[in-house]
């Protein structure tokens, strides 16, 4: 690959055609960012033009360049680029920015828009992504390349702002890239010294670069972000791996803000507003731009398009891949399943020796049943990639198949560290990366530091499954900080999340074959700290804990119902047996997992809550989220303050949370309500 | 105040008083963290025998020193350090650690414990708060101090663990302490290289000096932390301010985790889980410990005892305080008002002329209502202390009389920077630190970022009030990234949080108001970025504003209520138009604090909400959170998938959030229910 030329002179350069674009697309849906795709343009066209190695004939090349923008609402950038090089994104749909169905929104999203490695806006994150992108190359590498193969061999570009790197997760996440030595990654520094209030001096002093050397990066300083021939050397030189010095790299690039805008540059308002078509029309005379709004001269067109360049590459790569094939055919087709996101055959056999030897009948922690199944499942799925944010022998995430990363990109578990937001958005980036199933642990509590990238995996609809153990105040002394109240609810609410809270070992199983079954959204497993008692199962009531809930027992023809999920199961089975006593039937519902059980059709759901029936739910969270499960006349019993340090049993006491408080609830329910709801229904 | 003394030889240090205390605590709890608590000791006994400002009878002495344990898993070195130095917590507190209703649980709780300055425990949030407070100080200095007066003037002092390094938090408030030259922030690194999964150097590996250097921290490497008389020069040296320098500064302990103990010190083992009765014995045994459990020599108990000292300390204060006040008589009483939290009584008279005067009868985003109740009340409210996440245009939070903080502590508002999750820690820290009630501004969605310090806001009920904009598809173009749909529903989960959604600029008033007369707990304000229409109402509906939902309209005698909260009230208003003209009266209920308006009681909530009469719920967000208020018959209207990007009227529309929708799903509901529900109520 060539250095980027620059069209010398007066003439316009490679940069503009990104900058009309942009300036034009922002002003037409009158919104948008155009400070970002001006200053970053020359940045842009030096590494696209001269560096980036992608098919835009197709996207999901395994072996391709991953680029991010993670300041992304800097959108048009990418857009424009996408557009200029040949994907199947065009003008009509540049547009169309930012209205309803085009395939160019506000701020860039996977699956949306052929190109777009992952959806960013949140700042930070993206960076974050590209971490996870980045490991996730260099793990394939060393799992699949062979001794002259190299099938995978790819770098992960990034463009960051002031924003991502103000941000926590920025120094989460290159502190651990720089630890794991993460070489093929590159990030570009926009730096403008502004950000949406004005001049950064007032809030953000830090030496950029002093800072990431001291995370172990290479750092090259003071690039001209405007210089076509400075960016392109200082990629080469990021590129030219060296032994002495294996992190990542960061290219420091001066730019200014708006760049090419004669009026407005250099300040925050360009940084979130149209330009104004007057300012517009200024740039095209300085930058001696004749083509018209969304117009491309020929020639500029010509030169951008990378279609011809891209097949090209991707057909060198292909004849690489047969050799490959030919030389270890195993290998290839466990690449290509992997990059397919496809599950081996292997797994539900294991899944099913699981649930048949009868090693989860036994009481144990759901963490800990959790972890028997990563230690049966993990040899026959090669994809998984297992990690904990420092929690590991609390969340036991660990089994006897993890292999912890190394240096050389060997293994297939990570400790992050004490950084669960950096963990979560990594995991994202695995999984949109392809080639990996990722799963980290932490404590629930501490979901609320992650919360935002699972909503983005949600978003995205990706693959990854958090294990979020010490479910509730059954952790005991840690203390209301660690004791999480509100999370079920929270996570609940998270549109496509799904949250399971097993009751014991076999819905353990469950959970993690429902999560790894589940190829479009993230999963949350809620697990307790403490032992669970084991049920024992029909092979019907088996099969439909896969639907969220169903009937787990019951002490006779139910006069009432009571639904539980997680530890708070055997507190309704005993308090059915006090209910019996008393001579009331109640029927237990194992809810494992709400939205799942609320998914099914409304015959199911009837069958296993009857209408008519009363209905008091148990969990040792916030009570509002099971009132619309319990309706009008039920009980939701729950916990709507913050817990307490002590002992678990003490605090379920002190919370009410007992058998004896169930069951109480039972008989004054029983007694309020008239005659047709306490009707008994036949055994089912 | 004198360097520490040792006693010398094989004799006993001061520290080990802490470490007994600790090692016998977490040995009788069975339970608890004693590697920090061993490892910090001899940090702990030079700082706060030779350097802390305090007077344990008075934990609430306004120019106390500010103490943070930002790694409260070490709790037990703190309940150590408040008993030893004569604090209210009596040895059989300590007896008691981590059991119900002591004073001593699992992590540091303030106000359960007195001494104890902030509740720690989720990593690098105590250091954020220790910021906040340094911060607070710095301000409240500047604000009151007078030639030859000096008031205020403390050190903020503060503990951390690689743990605390490792989070972003860290990040984000050491680098804005940096900028802000926060000399009185004094911050121990507790460099063990330990954290719970074991040895760092496999996934963190900065240096941190240097990283901290870049911050434009002061950085005093290489102390060793077993060291009394190096602990005590690095104090020194670090108080020593020096104008050449004016940042805070971090010293640099190498410290050995659970220090003392002959065969575990060094190991995560001694990370969490109690020492062991052997391994006790034999630190007693090394150490020449000849007090038993729970036992201190009176000697080593007297040495350590600070009342007298403290009292002497805080006499010499209050002498200086009394001069301050004959000199300065309204700044005394303003001091001690604003550090008793009590709001001027000209406020109130701020909130009742801007309610009178009409100004907010206009169709503005509640976002600019915002912002003119901040311009009407600002000047009545010297304490208000303001900021933004980066976003003060967008959030619209600052003001005519904002100041932006300068170097000199001059100033009533912070741009925060792209710092989400540190602001909100920060605000707790100056709220916990008394004179100031802040505020901060950044877009809703990324609360989320945020959202574990709004939790501890609540957990500590702290007066924070945090100002999140941009609250629904109604902010258009930035698309799914930004547009909140869970984050009502998630912030309404929370335990004494309270959220606000008004609908026009007369509940924005109110809502700031109810917001600041709140002490005990934090608010958030969600609040729009487009216009809304302004309603006229009665002098009793603008007084039931406050009681959280309130009856708005009705077009007749009600057969149906309608249920709204912010921009979504005017679709309501309209579909009962429409309603209207098909023959069906509706009441709209305004609820924009739904918490609250469950908070009354139920003859008030029957008068809104009549029995009987079905319910509708629109709100563009979950719709799941809202069954529970319409009950079993009702109708949740709301968004249940991700949003997208467009202008905000087509949003509307395509996510079926219209005036027409909601009229068909009235008549819908009418059509449904049995006649008893249908019943038309007298107009009330």
């Amino acid at each position: 690959m060539n250095a980027p030329e620059t069209i010398q002179g007066a003439a316009p350069a490679y940069a503009d055609a990104i900058r009309f674009l942009a300036a034009d697309a922002v002003e037409k849906a009158q919104s948008g960012h155009p400070g970002a795709p001006l200053g970053m343009a020359d940045i842009a066209a030096a590494l696209w033009r001269g560096h980036l190695r992608h098919n835009p004939a197709d996207p999901q090349w395994i072996d391709r360049d991953r680029y991010v923008l993670s300041n992304g609402h800097g959108s048009m950038l990418l857009y424009a680029l996408l557009h200029l090089t040949g994907y199947d994104l065009p003008i009509d749909e540049l547009k169309r920015f930012r209205q309803l169905h085009s395939r160019t929104p506000g701020h860039p999203e996977v699956h949306l828009t052929p190109g777009v490695e992952t959806t960013t806006g949140p700042l930070g994150q993206g960076l974050a992504n590209a971490v996870g992108m980045a490991l996730a190359e260099k793990l394939l590498a060393a799992q699949f390349n062979r001794p002259g193969h190299t099938v995978i061999d790819h770098h992960t570009y990034v463009f960051a702002g002031d924003g991502c790197l103000m941000e926590g997760i920025s120094h989460e996440a290159c502190s651990l890239a720089g630890t794991l030595g993460l070489d093929k990654l590159i990030c570009f520094y926009d730096d403008n010294g502004i950000s949406i209030d004005g001049d950064v001096a007032g809030w953000f002093s830090d030496d950029t670069p002093k800072r990431f050397e001291a995370y172990r990066w290479n750092v090259i300083r003071d690039i001209d972000g405007h210089d076509p021939a400075a960016i392109d050397a200082a990629i080469r030189q990021a590129k030219a791996r060296d032994a002495r010095r294996p992190g990542p790299t960061l290219i420091c690039c001066k730019t200014r803000i708006g760049h090419g805008a004669p009026g407005k540059s250099g300040s925050h308002e360009v940084h979130g507003a149209p330009l104004g078509q007057a300012e517009i029309d200024a740039m095209r005379a300085a930058r001696q731009w004749r083509a018209g709004p969304f117009e491309v001269p020929a020639d500029m067109a010509q030169a951008w398009n990378a279609r011809e360049r891209g097949a090209a590459l991707q057909r060198q790569w292909e004849a690489g891949f047969a050799a490959y094939q030919a030389d270890y055919p195993e290998e290839a087709r466990e690449l290509l399943r992997r990059s397919r996101g496809e599950l081996p055959p292997a797994l539900a056999a294991a899944f099913a020796r699981l649930l048949a030897d009868g090693s989860l009948d036994q009481p144990i922690a759901s963490r800990k049943a959790s972890q028997l199944v990563l230690e049966a499942i993990s040899p026959a799925l090669p994809e998984f990639f297992g990690g904990s944010a420092d929690l590991s022998g609390s969340n036991l995430t660990s089994v006897k198949a993890s292999v912890w990363v190394n240096h050389h990109g060997a293994g297939n578990y990570l400790n992050y560290g004490v950084r669960e937001f950096a963990m979560a958005a990594m995991m994202n980036g695995m999984a949109l990366h392809g080639g990996f199933i990722p799963y980290g642990g932490t404590f629930l509590a501490f979901s609320d530091y992650s919360r935002n990238a699972i909503r983005m995996a949600a978003l995205m609809g990706q693959r990854v499954i958090h294990v979020l153990t010490h479910d509730s105040i059954g952790l005991g002394e840690d203390g209301p900080t660690h004791q999480p109240i509100e999370h079920a609810a929270s996570l609940r609410m998270i549109p496509n999340n799904r949250l399971w809270r097993p009751c014991d070992g076999v819905e353990t199983a469950v959970a993690w074959q429902a999560a790894l079954r589940r190829a479009d959204g993230p999963t949350c497993l809620m697990l307790s700290r403490q032992a669970l008692t084991p049920y024992q199962r029909t092979t019907l009531q088996q099969e439909q804990i896969a639907l969220g809930g169903y009937v787990l027992e019951q002490t006779g023809a139910p006069q009432l119902v009571l639904i539980a999920t997680g530890s708070e199961v055997a507190i309704a089975s005993a308090a059915a047996q006090l209910l019996a006593e008393r001579g009331v039937h109640a029927r237990v519902v194992s809810m494992p997992c709400v939205e799942l059980f609320h998914a099914q059709d409304q015959a199911y759901r009837d069958r296993v809550l009857p209408p008519g029936l009363p209905r008091i739910s148990i969990e040792a969270g916030v009570s509002w989220f099971w009132r619309g499960v319990v309706g009008d006349q039920g009980i939701a019993l729950g916990i709507d303050s913050f817990g307490a340090s002590a002992p678990a049993g003490q605090l379920y006491a002190h919370f009410q949370l007992t058998p004896q408080a169930v069951a109480d609830a039972g008989m004054r329910l029983r007694a309020a309500l008239p005659d047709p709801h306490s009707r008994a229904l036949p055994t089912s």
